[in-house]
């Protein structure tokens, strides 16, 4: 309503100064009607427990707010270190993982670059590659979104790659980097290796035990999933010290906020409630994963994250996802635009509740109910 | 400790698939002796008043910290836009202003292009600018640290310059962009013109006023100086919707967390205690820059912002600075290795209390009591 038509006329002006690989982009969005049952977003369905949020409200009310926060935040990052048993000179912290992800890339990749993921995948590093003037090199999963290993070091050994990204377990298919992989990533290319492992805490291999002897890996982690602090942001990287030290630079000074320090600290200290609820939920996984893959007409992927990837075989994904939000009041995630996922569709494994309820609706909708 | 002599033996390896212009940066750091008077930083010496913190921490007690803030914090931008009268599709909300002046740079920045400021100025400007493998063309101000007008004009018109970023009140060294001209680089140039406000709350002209005519203009604004958030970190940027929408696409999805989010809000809803103390603010930077002033061997510099910048000419900064904290418990900032800040030294404007003691300080070092 403040624009005036001079601005108009001369927006395309501004526009040309944007680099054109960002233009070409559409942004990361997420258009999510509102429904009662949210399993659009792989988050926990389970609130931290009132008496930490209650330690950390009563830490935080006492802080100086008007302070920045510390530079450095050494204990969290001793916490850090001694959970993972690595150094702290080693760990960086960040606003999510995703800041940790954009730093690594900023620091290695500019005009040309080359970095390879399997495709499908989480789109954020081909986003922020783009961004940065670098190459997106996609490598197919299987066709039963299994990673295609040969495929991969092939891609990795090409001219011109610097970086491969594995997110494992993968979104949004769930599939695990099969044992042995990262140590052939890092034995057999030269690029840096950065496994992103947001969904590890319920299953597959973790590659933290390969960090003291591979200064080409870093290891991403996030509070966001297992940990149930999506809405405070929180991850952390793993990297050799010299690594780590560089990609410091291109982490925004004072990143995190004294309240997610607070609360990081403050879980890490009361592990206890956590590792129960990520029980529950693998148990919730498994669950979800038996009732859809009985359902004739749709097929569901094995799972090691906290979701389940199916494909609808007998009627249109975009159907089933809205008769989901209008019948039945449950979000999923529609992510049958993405390379290799027609009629795709991703579930989060909530409460047995809502698997009970979501794959009630699926039976219904596909016609089989049990 | 975890670390074996494999990996120190490879870290070089792994070194080199960082960017050189990255590996050439010393990391920005802020290394600050512990001090009972904290006037290092700029911050605001006064708290955010504890029935705010309270509304603020109810609020957060009751959302569910497992979801991901709100993809697009509407009702937060809507706040903003009326606040400056401005569109809600025109404003950016970030980690701080410093996430929004790396998007900002990200989305325009590539090899070879050519970023504009002063100098001294605050240093995120020039070092992302590297990262992302750009050049920076510094003009240098004057020798009492006025902005060079013809000079910025000059280099902002050659070749290569894609963006200007004009830091007004300049950090620092207090200097307000005289009226007119950011108008004139608008005008006389084809750059993206990146102004941040930090200070502006504390004086001289905005450049807001200018959005509707100007959509090569970014203004940056934040929280963390008069709104005395620096704890919570948050910071906004207004620019014509077009770019608005391109510098998006280099911002973290769910940059910001739920507490800050919160606030945000409260502190826009309540802004009577923040008007006061900037008025408190801006009284005891003036009482401050008075003093100092008349200090023999001692050159204090006029301040728009909430800081004075003094040059020590009797003594060495680096003695002053120690003796500052050593004997007096006061952390102030020895900036005199920036360029052209030989033997300067930065000096916060905090409550009439710190004034007194850090003037006193300086006129007993200097050995003038008045």
């Amino acid at each position: 309503m403040a624009l005036v038509p001079a601005a108009l006329r001369t927006a395309d002006d501004a526009l040309a100064l944007i680099k054109p690989k960002v233009r070409a982009q559409s942004a990361y969005t997420l258009n999510a009607p509102s429904a009662a049952r949210k399993l659009n977003q792989n988050e926990s369905p389970y609130d931290v427990p009132p008496a930490i949020k209650d330690a950390v409200l009563a830490r935080v009310r006492e802080l100086s707010w008007n302070r920045y926060p510390a530079f450095s935040p050494e204990s969290l990052l001793e916490r850090l270190a001694r959970r993972h048993d690595w150094t702290a000179e080693g760990v960086l912290v960040g606003n999510g993982s995703n800041e940790l992800i954009q730093a690594s890339l900023m620091v290695s990749v500019g005009e040309g670059i080359g970095v390879v993921t399997s495709v499908p995948t989480f789109t954020l590093y081909r986003l922020m590659t783009e961004v940065l003037g670098g190459r997106h090199i996609g490598v197919p999963l299987t066709p039963d979104f299994q990673f295609d290993v040969d495929a991969l070091l092939e891609a990795a050994s090409g001219h011109g790659a610097r970086v491969v990204v594995v997110n494992t377990p993968n979104n949004p298919t769930g599939t695990p980097i099969p044992d042995g992989v990262i140590e052939r990533l890092l034995a057999e290319t030269e690029t840096l290796v950065l496994v992103d492992e947001a969904y590890q805490d319920f299953g597959g291999p973790s590659a933290i035990p390969l960090l003291p002897a591979h200064p080409r890996l870093i290891v991403l982690r996030t509070f966001s999933k297992a940990m149930a602090l999506a809405g405070l942001r929180f991850g952390y990287a793993l990297a050799h010290p010299t690594i780590a030290r560089e990609i410091t630079k291109a982490k925004l000074p004072y990143n995190l906020n004294q309240v997610t320090l607070a609360a990081a600290e403050v879980a890490l200290d009361n592990p206890a409630p956590f590792v129960e609820v990520t029980d529950r939920i693998r148990a919730a996984r498994d669950r979800l994963y038996g009732r859809l893959a009985r359902i004739r007409g749709l097929r569901a992927f094995p799972s090691a994250a906290n979701f389940v990837l199916v494909r609808c075989e007998a009627r249109p994904a975009a159907d089933v996802f809205r008769r989901l939000v209008e019948d039945y009041g449950i979000l999923i995630r529609d992510v049958s635009a993405g390379q290799g996922l027609a009629n795709c569709l991703r579930v989060t494994a909530g409460t047995p509740d809502d698997v009970d309820a979501v794959a009630g609706a699926f039976e219904a909708i596909f016609g089989t109910s049990p």
